[in-house]
């Protein structure tokens, strides 16, 4: 799917613009890659849609965040009445934003904005069973699914999954520990604050899940129900769906890596299709990005989530875009054109 | 200047937002760094500003390019007319852009949008002499330092400078190796394209520049006689007009790291007041920030000057200063406001 050849057709456009060869750096060599997942190179615009999927996670009541779980209801009003940060860089940037409350512990119905995609309220905290049903996280993948296609349908071009979710780092780390096969220590970061003492806790927890659940790490459905998490199943699903789509994804922080490395075992050939956003500060993001010698767009030392580090980045890739179509050709520019 | 106080209560600001602590990570102390410069944590919106200075070098008969240095008058037009990289960036954007032709080795008076302020047509090459007289200096810095002034009238507060000319990365890695003490291998890259042969002879010229020219380091004025570039002058003097004006500049490559070398010397605590935009390709960019300890903002492997790359750090800034001051805070979302 993904389209060598226009890749290298956008790198020889490139070459012929009216700057020294390579000028823009890695700016050509990220346009080259929308060009190829599109399989055009004569897309007008980038546009770019972000999705933040909510939900919660009964291995909050571990202690393992610096925030209760009733913030995660608190933030969709925030997200759809314009105060989070996310929304504020979608207006600032120009994308249109999607608030989908997939598995929040409360009721949210009367958050105007919120779509309603609730598969139950918050997973189980997987220290004491299965996270989710396998029929739940298919439901989750699903919705996903049905979101990558309300991008298309409203051109967008350029997908970004957000998230919001109390405790979902905990998660995101022993998906990644597990999938990548590293240590818990290596995955797992302080979260929205935690404390030395709350950090030890949730190394703690990382570890007893990846030794009591047994998730087969090869079967996606298996790692969500086992480990879970309702918006990284929901990720999961909009990233494999987007790629069916031939829209590219912005990936985010640790949680989005974690969806990725999930959604990859749907979609095998997923890692040319995505954009490494950013590292983020957490631990997870950066074994991630190491251990697939990803190198990302932005280095900014953030912790938010939300999908703010990849539309940051996803800003970067409309300006480069807009160059690649609008800049004068050298040759142009020796004939005084 | 610099306003310790407003950076703090930046900082304080942003704990009160609705995220976790620090989880915007740079950006927020970025943004109380803007805070700190404008003096005010009031201000309604960054608005970046561009000014692209031209001029030609003598050295550039020494072969040290890769173009002729016929480009530079005809990039002007590029500029102008709308087809270069900084012209569709400032246009994606929105900022506005000013093109200064302040010592281009041609006529550029039929170009319309090119404002006239030339001082002479080209340096010498400084092989054979001083490259520019100590009065041309002067009027180079004050061409530089009336553009800060439009600049702050047409309600500009990012100022970003950027340079066209063909040869101006010798000129430049001969006063960063000057300024910073380090030999020309270190600073000298391969400009818009040189091949292995082109990057020795480049060395040389540098070592011979240095040798040959003997420019008081710690005298602005001198340095810039001896070692000269029109552009590189009002750079430096656009640099400290900026900060006199409580303006920050976004830095870009390697020719506005040298100007902004030289601009400290002028407006000693100049290093508060300055982004580091991106760390570009050639040698002296990382050179400059390694020995400053500056992090630049971006690092996407650019090497093309125009302020391409100081104009994308700065979008980032907009977008930011956005999330600083329309933000809900915490408070509001715990209450579920």
């Amino acid at each position: 799917m993904w389209n060598e050849r226009l890749y290298h057709d956008a790198l020889l456009t490139w070459e012929g613009k009216a700057k020294p060869k390579r000028a823009l750096g890695r700016l050509e060599e990220l346009t080259a890659n929308l060009a190829a997942v599109w399989g055009s190179i004569d897309v007008q615009e980038v546009r770019p849609g972000v999705v933040v999927f909510a939900a919660d996670h009964g291995v909050a009541e571990e202690g393992i965040s610096a925030y209760p779980k009733e913030v995660t209801a608190l933030m969709l009003k925030a997200f759809t009445s314009g105060g989070a940060c996310i929304s504020v860089f979608c207006r600032s940037i120009g994308a249109k934003l999607w608030v989908s409350d997939v598995g929040v512990d409360a009721d949210t119905v009367g958050i105007p904005g919120v779509s309603q995609d609730k598969i139950r309220k918050g997973s189980v905290n997987f220290l004491k069973g299965p996270a989710l049903g396998e029929n739940e996280v298919q439901r989750a993948l699903e919705v996903g699914e049905r979101y990558a296609g309300l991008l298309a349908q409203a051109g967008v071009n350029l997908g970004i999954g957000g998230e919001m979710g109390i405790g979902n780092t905990t998660p995101s780390a022993a998906i990644i520990a597990l999938l990548l096969g590293l240590a818990p220590e290596c995955v797992v970061g302080r979260g929205s604050g935690l404390d030395p003492e709350g950090y030890e806790k949730k190394v703690g927890v990382v570890t007893r899940a990846l030794n009591e659940r047994g998730p087969d790490p090869k079967d996606p459905v298996s790692v969500l129900s086992e480990l879970g998490g309702l918006e990284i199943a929901a990720l999961a699903g909009f990233y494999a769906g987007l790629k069916k789509r031939r829209i590219p994804a912005v990936l985010d922080g640790v949680i989005s890596l974690a969806a990725f490395l999930v959604a990859r075992l749907i979609e095998p050939e997923l890692d040319k299709c995505v954009f490494f956003g950013h590292v983020g500060r957490e631990a997870g993001s950066k074994a991630v990005l190491e251990r697939l010698c990803a190198r990302p767009i932005l280095s900014l030392d953030m912790a938010l989530g939300e999908g703010t580090g990849a539309i940051l980045a996803a800003s970067l890739l409309m300006h480069a875009w807009r160059a690649f179509r609008e800049m004068a050709t050298l040759k142009d520019v020796l004939r005084g054109g």
